[in-house]
């Protein structure tokens, strides 16, 4: 007995980075968390599947995947807008920050996750606080998800032991849906000591690293002028990228930096959302993978981006990288489409289980409908899903094997409670005292 | 007895380009095609009326203008992917266009109809080849639209006489929903004379313009260096601009240009998603905002775009603008709103009369569903309509005072004959031979 048998869709195969193809009228054999086998539909007798999904006339992708978030900050949207990174720290994030309370990031979580899988992402990368009640969240919801920590220097020794211990609690947790990493804020928020001994406590319990780096070109020229080093320099020196490590941002990464991320198969993650919004750089994804960078996309928290939409974030990536290069050949949908889904993957240190619609791999998909009015009359569903799909176009979402959400109802999440819970919180935090915020921004 | 009562929704006003405000608990009441009056809901006696919505929980806002389009090109919807602008027009577009038989436009017109109002779009300035069959699709269909028949030199005098006939036949129709005028294609495709003659047939029958201009520097470039004027130059100098005129895209002017369009009252049209995608420049909005150069939005045709989303490109006016300036208070929320609305409308010449939720403005409004995960919780209902709102979120549409959408079903046009109707020319419409184009880009 086989446990999930998907009929008769398209296909979304991604063999490299300059390949996409659709195959049309295949079924997907799932047994357990594993795809099996992807074969012409018609093969299998559906009598032998404890469930069956008629998906006559949907494309079947692997799910999105989300490689930096800060989900729980869905609490905060709307605002911080239309202000400059500076103020945009001092006078909004870490301000709103100082509010919450427990049962807030639970909560937060909850609504993202809902979000999160409501557009076709089966995973994510959050680096938050309050993790315990995070993986909770995700535990619940049947989310795939890689959770860190965020510490700061100023919580020293305590707090590193604080987020070794979430670590070493939920690794593997949720049927293995729970990865757990090391989070420290940033170069310019962790002192270099603190940054070496995330790094041994690292290495002593063999844990990766996600960390922010060099988020703009200012960053980087502030840390030269201070350290003599660039921030991507001081993660090296402090030996983080000794462990696998995701980078997010190094939009304001040298040429050197991004040889020393390839040098260490450290990651980048990309959340160009952001970067406009802020008026940042954006990071050279084209020149990363040029130099064997994995790397992969990111929403980054709502208060920048303002959705977690990762269809937003893959057209954005082949839209943005066209535009830096001035021409229209940078990027093609084959690329973007490798950068959502198995670029995530390897970027999160899984990339030969997880990202592709492989026998093998970890049953993680999305079902888009593209019968909508603005992918018609459908002559190239690839190009479609880069440049004209929207994260209502998801149909049914399947992670580690399960269905999570069917025909657009999200299934483990009580949505109707969790939004009424997140409105009822919406006064106590929008309140703002920038003398109150938790970190300062002085890069 | 009044004609239509939208009940108790949040009315969004734009009173000019730095101010935007959302209004709870209004009502909005129609006579005719025109608003009379927005008022606290529960003042009106909605058994004065001949029809209501009720509307509570939906934000109102001014049907969203669409200044430059090619809406039958949807039928060529993902046919010209991640290719150079040249090779675009020469080996894509050109050839592509060719295979347009009779029946074709009005079948593509319909489509991307539907899509608009699908989307919230309640007028778009259309500009395209057999414009009988798109001018009856604007009328069956309840849009608004400014339609223009696209000539180039090489039809000379016959292609012009057929176009302004066109423009006789149809001006005022569909009570008073289509406005038409003079659509020569580009100064490089229509010699000086040729330009002078549609400037000198505008004057004579009283036609507004609208044209494709200085697309990219690399026009603007070699125009000079072929003329010795600029392309916007060649628009003063042949008269065109003597008539209210939209210019297409501008995204090589220079500030000497952008300084003729403001004598003028010449109008821009902005389409970043093309743009971004063709690898061209943008054009500089925050500039010609200074300058005093109205500016819309427009979607450009689907094979560029690949959709006809405005939401999507004032998302995209946002982010870009910000992007260029490298800073993030520039084009904020309010003068995204504003450009997506009222810019639009004085684009169009109608900026006393639509574009606004006011008393004596047309009826043509949008109401949206912000009740989605991706704006909850909705600290700012501005805010996310610029970046968290997609299309889904479109729930009913009234143009001209009459319901066009209900519940996101569009009334007036038959969308499952549509569709099939499209599929069934697909193989047709997707040959090319490059020796068959229509023109030959060479500017």
């Amino acid at each position: 007995m086989t446990d999930l048998l998907i009929q008769n869709c398209l296909v979304l195969r991604i063999p490299n980075r300059t390949t996409a193809i659709v195959d049309e009228g295949q079924d997907i054999l799932i047994r357990g968390n594993r795809i099996t086998a992807i074969q012409p539909t018609g093969l299998a007798d559906p009598s032998h599947f404890r469930e069956t999904i008629d998906a006559s006339g949907l494309l079947a992708m692997p799910g999105l995947i989300n490689t930096h978030a800060h989900v729980p900050m869905v609490l905060f949207r709307g605002l911080a807008e239309d202000v400059p990174l500076d103020r945009w720290f001092n006078e909004y994030i870490w301000p709103l920050e100082h509010n919450l309370q427990p049962g807030d990031v639970g909560l937060g979580m909850e609504l993202g996750l809902a979000e999160l899988i409501r557009g076709g992402v089966t995973t994510v990368a959050d680096h938050y606080f309050n993790m315990h009640e995070a993986a909770a969240a995700v535990e619940k919801s049947g989310a795939r998800a890689v959770l860190g920590w965020a510490i700061f220097g100023t919580g020293g020794e305590e707090a590193l032991d604080n987020s070794v211990q979430f670590c070493q609690q939920w690794q593997g947790a949720a049927d293995g849906r729970i990865t757990t990493l090391l989070a420290p804020h940033a170069p310019y928020t962790c002192p270099d000591d603190f940054l070496r001994m995330v790094a041994a406590a690292a290495r002593e319990t063999d844990l990766n690293i996600h960390i922010h780096a060099a988020e703009t070109l200012d960053q980087t020229r502030a840390s030269v002028e201070k350290t003599g080093r660039t921030p991507i320099q001081i993660l090296e020196d402090t030996g983080l990228l000794d462990r696998p490590t995701i980078v997010a941002h190094a939009c304001g990464a040298t040429d050197d930096d991004i040889a020393i991320l390839a040098k260490h198969g450290a990651s980048v993650a990309h959340c160009p959302k952001t970067y406009l919004k802020l008026g940042m750089e954006l990071t050279r994804v084209t020149a990363m993978h040029a130099a064997g960078v994995h790397v992969g996309l990111g929403s980054d928290g709502a208060v920048s981006n303002n959705t977690l939409n990762i269809l937003e974030a893959m057209r954005l990536l082949a839209l943005l990288q066209k535009d830096r290069a001035h021409t229209a050949e940078v990027m093609p949908v084959a690329e973007a489409l490798y950068t959502a889904t198995r670029g995530g993957a390897y970027a999160l240190g899984m990339g030969d289980e997880l990202g592709a619609l492989e026998p093998g791999f970890l049953a993680d998909i999305a079902l888009l409908d593209l019968s909508g009015l603005h992918h018609q009359p459908l002559h190239n569903p690839a190009a479609s899903l880069v440049y004209n799909a929207d994260t209502h176009d998801v149909h049914t979402v399947v992670i580690n094997g399960k269905v999570v959400m069917r025909r657009k109802r999200v299934l483990n999440i009580d949505v109707t409670d969790v939004l009424e819970r997140a409105r009822r919180s919406m006064t106590r935090l929008s309140q703002r005292d920038p003398a109150q915020r938790i970190q300062t921004y002085a890069p």
